[in-house]
């Protein structure tokens, strides 16, 4: 896997680049749209690829663990072949969502022993066993398994996690490297920094993390709850610290203006849930701000939903038809506001990436920054 | 809006011909999709045309009644401006919705008041109130308001309820032809023969009906829980009573072996919510038979949904992978299953329509109807 810097914002940490992959290369900055179970819920396979123009997709290890379950996945040749994406997938370890799950975990130096949320059976992962599990999936990128903190958390707790995250690393690299990739084409481990919202943490994290030499690098433990500029410190905190010449992820975020000063702060790829599961709910994130399409401000309003933003869905479809569809629970309302979100998170990576390469970025931010967060 | 007849089947009373209206041609015989509330279910517009080759689409008045509501209808230029469908509509009367509500309605000689399913507030449907109604949502063809029995039911209600529906039926027609188009083009008037599944009442009423000498016929009040036989006997009894020369709508029918014996019996039209109901709970029609496609049958069969039917869908995605994301209640789940389903339909129509123009259809549609409905 190859990773190539075209430009670098000469006012901010902004950069573009070109990550290569077995199935195809990806621009940066990137968002990842996620898709849980092997869909990107409400989306077509070629929406994603014709109108969304997404270039890599998300795969979550513990869902698609549970079902439709590995032994499925390796028949079909994986999770590629069996949703019929053919661009790249990063598969996040579950890591989070085993966090996610509560009561239903208990964490141990070994790995984790969870409940399923569909049918309560148990189930144990360990740093191994979700190298293996990735790999027949089939991911172009596979991250760590990593124990996710939650927010807030006690220092000493975050310090112990992340001494277990970076165990467990040790092992993930280990089987990784011992392993071959089950259907002829590289795959690529990332690690993921830890430490919560702690500065000495999350520096020591960031230095484990950097001197594992893997082709590229991931922050979690953000997204989860802190305010924005404590994301932001970590963030650029631990951009300083990972080596500049491989891309950096920034799991799990997030509003279009996180991505827009991640960005800034050197972030290059980065997935969310918010623009699928917000547009379930009549959230549009727009070219002019954000409209919850279900206020009565909209109910006559007949103009396309973002004729600036362009693409088939956002011009051909009304505020009117769209709020409609929603308020009436229509499915067609969420196909169309996941698409909808779905295309303007993909063309603001794509417009910042323009930016950079021009040297206009950091004030093209800053005026971008106020108009997507403002709501209509 | 003109009908012309292009061939008959030499062996059954099947018939192949062109309704011709302001919104295009629709070749016959013709099934036209549910759009409910002015959206087919899990289906895009584009998807809609391109995929399923739909040539008309059906409304509700009764739903889009209540949502969006009459003047924003009126104010986009009708529902075909509101949801972007440009081609024909058909929308029914309301009856058969109103009929459903059982105890939150009451039915006078004036007409029916009804309580809305949504807040339960009062409205009232007259047959002249429907006719201004169905004009302002733009329908290319709109139904007389009737009342639809259900079944089993006694003869004298039966009797009562046909004359009920004759008497509604004048008044349709008078303020149908006293009126105007709202937005510049034709719209067409179908009167509906009632008469449950009594011959008398049923010759009675396509007398009465056939008499109005419309520009089209439909048949209500059949599937709804009679034997297939009656559907069948009554069809036929009423086929041999209604013009030849104008199309014949036979309303909510149904299976693909309901739809291919009704063609054979002389129907031109027909509507139905299980192609795409049905898919939603995982039923699909396919050209070699039906399949749940949540049994453990399909659980490892990697190969497409039905090639031999063709289209995007049904190609692109396997049987494994449906399935996957009907179990877990993936959205996509029931857009995948919703376009395969009609554009069964549609390519069973096409069919029937080809091997009527070819002279082979009744014997083709004795081995289609075994094959399609046989449990895969």
């Amino acid at each position: 896997m190859k990773f190539q810097l075209s430009a670098v914002d000469p006012q901010s940490s902004a950069r573009a680049g070109v990550l290569s992959t077995a199935h195809g290369d990806i621009q940066t900055p990137i968002f990842m749209p996620v898709g849980t179970a092997g869909s990107v819920k409400a989306v077509h396979q070629r929406e994603l690829e014709d109108d969304i123009r997404a270039q890599i997709i998300l795969g979550n290890t513990y869902h698609l663990y549970l079902r439709p379950g590995i032994e499925l996945l390796e028949k079909a040749g994986g999770l590629h072949r069996f949703n019929g994406w053919k661009k790249p997938i990063l598969t996040d370890s579950g890591g989070y969502q085993v966090y996610s799950l509560a009561e239903n975990r208990k964490i141990s130096d070994e790995g984790v022993t969870f409940k399923s949320h569909i049918d309560g059976s148990k189930h144990h992962f360990t740093p191994e066993g979700v190298m293996d599990i990735q790999r027949a999936i089939g991911a172009d990128i596979i991250m760590a398994f990593d124990e996710c903190t939650p927010y807030p958390c006690e220092y000493n707790y975050a310090k112990q996690s992340m001494a277990l995250t970076h165990e467990w690393l040790a092992r993930c690299v280990k089987r990784f490297h011992s392993t071959e990739p089950r259907y002829g084409y590289e795959q690529a481990l990332f690690p993921i920094v830890q430490g919560s919202t702690f500065k000495d943490l999350r520096e020591q994290s960031a230095e484990f993390i950097a001197n594992q030499n893997q082709p590229g690098n991931a922050i979690g433990g953000l997204s989860v709850g802190e305010p924005h500029e404590d994301m932001y410190t970590m963030t650029s905190l631990v951009c300083g610290i990972l080596p500049a010449d491989k891309p950096r992820y920034l799991m799990g975020v997030g509003t279009p203006e996180n991505i827009l000063e991640c960005i800034a702060l050197g972030i290059d790829m980065f997935d969310c849930v918010m623009p699928t599961r917000n547009a379930r709910n009549g959230m549009l994130f727009t070219t002019q701000g954000i409209i919850n399409i279900r206020n009565e401000r909209w109910k006559d309003d007949l103009s396309p939903i973002d004729p600036t933003l362009g693409g088939h869905v956002s011009t051909f479809y009304s505020k009117a038809y769209l709020r409609h569809l929603v308020i009436n629970k229509e499915i067609l309302g969420a196909q169309i506001a996941s698409i909808h979100n779905l295309t303007f998170y993909l063309w603001l990576v794509r417009e910042a990436r323009k930016k950079i390469e021009e040297g206009t970025f950091a004030s093209w931010k800053n005026s971008m920054v106020k108009i997507t967060s403002q709501r209509l």
